[in-house]
């Protein structure tokens, strides 16, 4: 099978690098592009560690393009105190050999979508600005890739940064609206924090099995969720951290690891008390479903694939 | 075991009459007073309606007060559309020997609370506004109490009213807000929709069952739900039709049946977009639990009460 | 002309205090009852004041009865940064020599509008908790009185407390949509921030002429606004201190200092960004009017009251 | 003094076709593009009455280009019924001679202020969805104009769509709030429906007036405010139509016409119960003011300069 030809739009931390990883140095993907949007860490942080993880990966040829560094209408709030002052875990990284290529990330979505209409999978590891910035210019454009995967939402109202809500989209909740006002089930999936609280927690078994591997990929993805691993046992409870962006990028790289999904009419609240909140309708006098969450993942899969990846061994396929 | 004293607020519909059969004829309850409060249907109605199934039960020495008719600060939106016109099925039930009793069910609850500190069990299943009403007069009512278990809520956002509320909570949420603000978790205890959608419903065999048992309480609780279960089979795909009241009264009289329950820092939505939703904090930095929620009941056990009680053998204990 | 029967509720601070020196010693007003609510200070400090500004007044017979200690459901947010911490200049007044009576106030209101029908005139001087908390439990209680009158609101949308809310509506928004819900413009009077911006605002020429009277009414009046006119002077941008309540009593007192009144449906907002703020709705299709607003009263005539009544002439009638 | 260049978005209805009347025939304006949007009518149906309007100006060299057809993120709600369905008054005008130039209106709003830095005024007189979209793309943008006017908002919180709000906030909130939140007081003022409801009235005498011209530009500027005029006395109340996006457009042409105007610091709500209303900070203690807001204009020198234009004796300055 060859290689998915990938278009990725990150606010790159900690998680997003290590997606990156899968994309560029599994062997499923093939990344035309990377876009960058503040969400995590601010837009140059954003852009800089993208840079810097698609280097670990091997993949200096990627063009990288900067895009919105605010959401659409609220002011910017990262989750430095996640993923560290750097997003990538405080370890005094040394910067990138080159910066990103001019074109605003907006019109880098549009321009590839029309160059290769069908042709391309789009996978969104941040909050969904730059998305929603090129809808509003061109509201056609979800239909003109292959298949958008989003790391969005929480499918069961159980939230990361709220009560009831997941970062991507409480961080830009109206750009998350401007996106699922556009989309349809066929074309647009969302993998919400749900799955990877579930099935995407890196253990302390996990973290050590990685660890050993003893490849450069494995020892990056293993330093950078340093202040991640932290923040994770303090504040979710969970046993381990979770990797939102690897699963999300995962099943887009290999959909059969997708177990159970679920078609609904989803909007997004937008008020201060449930902000960011996924409304999933799941009544039976519900509005026709304009969205596709996962919500069951093959976990010995994902690891697998993410353990192979970071092994170095190459072409997971 | 001596039975427990209770006091029951409803906006008597179909189900509603159930937990009121299950209150006054299962030998486990010591029903003291019966308060009503416009919600499943206007206010009189209910009163009506609370009347008959007392009467039914063979308890026409219950004294049954009138409370509030409408919601704190909403206009009132009944469920007619489920229970009926009546609220009973439209069966053309003749109406109750008897009237309510002077006096309001907000002092009635304060009064009662007042006289018998400690030892009443308060069971609502409907809006919270009577009970709300008592609060804002006697903030500190709740501890007076045994035990409070409200019908009420969906602790997974999935809702019956709306995408994401539950209608006891959606008709007045402000009720329910100032229920919540004074609540404990060691006193209140809500058993939410998703328990009854999951382990209360009346599956065709079930009501097969009911009708079977040919007794005159078996026959008013099975042909009262008539409208309720065209309801839903259309509209919430259920197996049958659920019984929201019925299950947390079962729980009131007989607390072994929880098999599973929650604490929780739980608030009500009030805004338009998730009016009504309970906002359950599940993070490790939320605030204190103030609320036992009921997750998982004894499906069996409830069933079992339940045919026990309609087939009048008296004292279930 | 007899004195007008009056009741009062009251958060009692210093200007809800001159207020209560015109009701009680301007010879036009009968006060029959107080009742106390928590808004621009704590329950009890609101009491404690009612009853010493009763006492300078010398109506040491006029019952006192506390009410709600809070909002209905927001959590209690005082003014005393503007009163001072005891609400009264922080002067270290000496406490007064009674206690309020037993009963609570929303049960006063009641009791004294069921026994004197169409007799009362109720003037409303803090947050609307306690006449909310008598309407849930008797929606028609308004009807009852002759007329109510109200500081509260602000009618251009130009607030005290955020951008475009009045402090009382702000403090219990909920509670003044109660009473807006059950309002009719034939018998509740609002008498909003903007009225008292603009024609009760206390230059210092007139502080120095009510401080030049020399009487105890007038010292006692000045002395306790000693603090808001500080905060006044930083925070509102005026020529000197308003007083809000003093105007909507005056009003009460002598209704032909009204110039300029309107007619409108005037609703509460509930949300985050606009919260407490009345929205009245001027356009040709909207609703019936449920209240009268003044909006322009004979300010001399204001003043003229105010400073007969603190020069202690008695009955200025 | 030589005409201002200017740039133009608008979602053409009847009021908005005089506005182009006055920047492309009075002389006082250099009209260098016009963009539309979605608003008053459905994009294709603003484009055609730009193009009928510039060609009626004689001004059929002006380039136009469409933008967005939908508001950020609600569904478009237009005023067909106070415009006629086709905006101009369903007189069954005939379709222009041309159509649209390629490119669109955030881009060529973004291009044309890169060109000439400093040089050029934009008016905007429909919803500001257009110059959202810019604005998200280049943040900076406001900055490179020599001024922004917008009609847009109500300083008053008195509404023509709604209690509080006026049309062109109302229809897209989040895209007023994007450009709120860019703005300064030095480069951006809005001429709210207060100013247009006040000094802007047609009234029947300015009707004949208007209409006694007997030029085909007042003929049109007449015909098109048919429906206009109707609702208007229906409606709003007034004693005639008021013309809210000519005003501002006079007040852009020639900022002498303005008698009194206030900074303040504004943003919009967005919660259903105020949704689109401004909310205007006019307390000491509020942020630093964002906007310039006209409140007084010159009315007889507004109408003069109608009148003088639709007159068709040229050059007005």
């Amino acid at each position: 099978m060859p290689p998915i030809p990938l278009l990725i739009d990150t606010d790159t931390g900690s998680d997003d690098a290590v997606a990156l990883l899968l994309a560029a140095a599994s062997g499923l993907g093939d990344v035309r592009a990377v876009t960058t949007v503040a969400g995590n860490v601010p837009l140059p942080t954003a852009t800089r560690n993208a840079l810097i993880s698609l280097e670990v990966a091997g993949a200096t040829g990627v063009p990288v393009h900067e895009g919105c560094d605010r959401p659409l209408l609220r002011p910017l709030s990262t989750a430095q105190h996640v993923h560290g002052q750097d997003g990538m875990g405080d370890l005094g990284l040394p910067g990138p050999r080159r910066g990103p290529e001019p074109g605003h990330a907006a019109d880098v979505l549009m321009s590839y979508a029309r160059r290769f209409p069908g042709e391309l999978t789009l996978v969104t590891l941040g909050p969904l600005t730059n998305l929603a910035a090129a809808l509003l210019r061109e509201p056609g454009l979800l239909g003109r890739f292959r298949h958008v995967y989003c790391m969005a939402g929480a499918a069961d109202a159980h939230g990361n940064v709220t009560a009831t809500a997941e970062f991507n989209v409480w961080a830009d909740p109206e750009a998350a609206g401007v996106v699922l006002r556009a989309a349809r089930p066929e074309t647009v999936t969302w993998v919400g924090w749900d799955v990877s609280r579930t099935y995407a927690v890196m253990t302390p078994e996990d973290q050590r099995r990685l660890e050993g591997l003893g490849t450069p990929l494995a020892a990056f993805a293993h330093r950078i969720n340093r202040t991640v691993a932290e923040w994770a046992s303090e504040v979710t409870g969970l046993a381990g951290y979770d990797l939102p962006d690897p699963v999300a990028m995962a099943v887009a790289l290999r959909p059969g690891l997708i177990v159970g999904q679920e078609r609904a009419h989803v909007t997004v609240a937008l008020g201060d008390e449930t902000r960011g909140q996924t409304i999933v309708d799941r009544r039976r006098a519900a509005r026709e479903p304009n969205l596709t969450m996962v919500r069951h993942v093959d976990e010995a899969g994902f690891k697998d694939l993410l353990f192979t990846t970071c092994a170095g061994t190459g072409r997971a396929a």
